[in-house]
């Protein structure tokens, strides 16, 4: 091994797989990205992740035994222990031997975690959370991932599917959920779902801002013009916001009483709204939160690290 | 030391304290209690606490200096690191020297964690959860305790105040809850809530089974009543009961999505139904948990150390 320590992190994703090797200092020394192609049989996929990371050594003049390890974060019910997915809906995958795949190229520590997870450590280790060793993390997307560190190191719960904190109920009975229940904090809390109400509100009604932010057509809403309206006085968006703040502040307020992190981050695109997502959300829980005063509540603050943080935290797996 | 390991378990309760000397193989050598007389001053009942413990040790001629440490299991949001109680509504208590206190009577290792932490060791350790090291235990009485073992070790979250599975979202805005939210899943899956229910849906239904078992006064109402009358083929009290199935399978659900144990254990009266209890809250989970058959999906059953477990738990955090 030579003098640095070289890590290679791999954050798998829908559309690309992305990888970067990262220094002891936990910074990203160069990072690249191919298309994942989902449709593919799984072994080139498999075989694109490891080809990624072989050029990026490549590149970088850093022989493979220099390489201490590679961390990979996948999405879906990830199985640590024997590093296979035990099921990934949008991959299409079941069962599938991610981390055997992988040494078949890489002869060196090779570990996955879920994607959610991996984006948590990389705040912790180099973000938002990195003066703490305690973080609840929510990627507000598609749908919601969680990612939950404790005492520095990921947590999974015992076997494979847990940590799954999109899948918890917010209403039951509510909204239809992607996994099958109704009602869970995905389903009212994700970028998807305050789409939705804010399409819903504003098709219901025509004078609210939201319509003319839309161009007349309710399918270019996104997860900002309900922020937009709102600011610009529009009381029917004021109201989506408001719920939308309220769905995620119980949310977050479920996971405080049962994680007591140090601190809870956000991400996902809504998170550009910054303090005008985060004030509410900051307030909201100081009257929810178990114990109220008499138990410490976390700060709700936005994640920093974007992209990157899949990588690095991936890339703290070794 | 001598030749044994003793270790004393104390269950501080709102009624009595109970505490046992515990030997190596967790078998309780002999237990007593006295009464906790909440109204007192801490410093009085953590007194009476410490004398119990001595006066087992007497009684089984156990020297102090063979008594390797003390556990207890105590209600309220505990400090486990500082051995504070940070806050206990029952007990009136706000950042209670607890552990410290008790320093002052016994020169050992002395640890503090919460009482359904403590009930979930003991069942790990020596009850009903003995072949695992994962077990999320849910006491269902006046409130709902939430105890965790991850890795043969109690889960507490990082700071005071996690790990309250009780005071998580079932409904949003629905039943209040004694700790100031609405919705809670203690207050729809507790004990106090199942009668609720159930005397809510007699009074409003005089036909009902539920109301004769009542002696004709709703305030007779039990926790027992609505599952016997269900069982004579009472329609009213069968949706109670099944509303309650429905209240426990979303929140045990929504435990397993968290934390995907290897078994999901009951305590409290409640159990008394066995299998008409437990047989439906396992056919539930198996369509509601997170990527269902792909999965692990844990047994649910009841616990079986009674009283006991939270003082062999207790023993268990030295």
């Amino acid at each position: 091994m030579g003098k640095y320590m070289y890590r290679a992190g791999i954050d798998l994703g829908g559309t690309n797989i992305k990888a970067g090797i990262v220094d002891e200092n936990n910074q990203i020394l160069k990072q690249a990205s191919v298309p994942t192609r989902v449709e593919r049989p799984y072994g080139e996929i498999i075989k694109d992740m490891a080809k990624l990371v072989l050029c990026l050594l490549d590149e970088l003049s850093i022989s493979k035994e220099e390489l201490v390890g590679v961390g990979i974060g996948s999405p879906g019910t990830v199985d640590a222990e024997t590093g296979y997915i035990a099921y990934s809906n949008n991959f299409g995958w079941e069962n599938v031997p991610l981390v055997p795949e992988m040494k078949k190229y890489l002869d060196c520590p090779i570990r996955v975690s879920n994607d959610a997870n991996c984006a948590a450590l990389g705040e912790v280790k180099a973000g938002a959370a990195k003066e703490t060793a305690n973080a609840v993390l929510l990627t507000l997307g598609t749908g919601i991932g969680g990612g939950v560190v404790i005492d520095g190191k990921i947590f999974e719960g015992a076997h494979a599917g847990g940590a799954e904190l999109g899948h918890t109920s917010l209403i039951m009975g509510g909204e239809p959920c992607t996994c099958g229940r109704k009602g869970c904090v995905e389903a009212y809390a994700s970028a998807t779902a305050l789409i939705r109400d804010a399409k819903r509100a504003a098709g219901k009604n025509p004078q609210s801002k939201m319509n003319a932010l839309c161009g007349g057509n309710l399918e270019n809403m996104n997860g900002k013009i309900p922020f937009d309206a709102a600011w610009d006085g529009d009381d029917i968006a004021k109201q989506v916001v408001d719920n939308y703040i309220t769905y995620l502040g119980e949310a977050i307020t479920n996971f405080v009483n049962i994680f007591r992190p140090d601190v809870v981050l956000l991400s996902g695109g809504v998170c550009n709204q910054k303090e005008h997502l985060t004030d509410p959300l900051n307030a909201y829980i100081k009257n929810t939160c178990f114990a109220k005063e008499k138990a410490m509540i976390p700060p709700v603050c936005c994640a920093i690290l974007g992209n990157s943080a899949g990588i690095i935290g991936a890339a703290n797996l070794i």
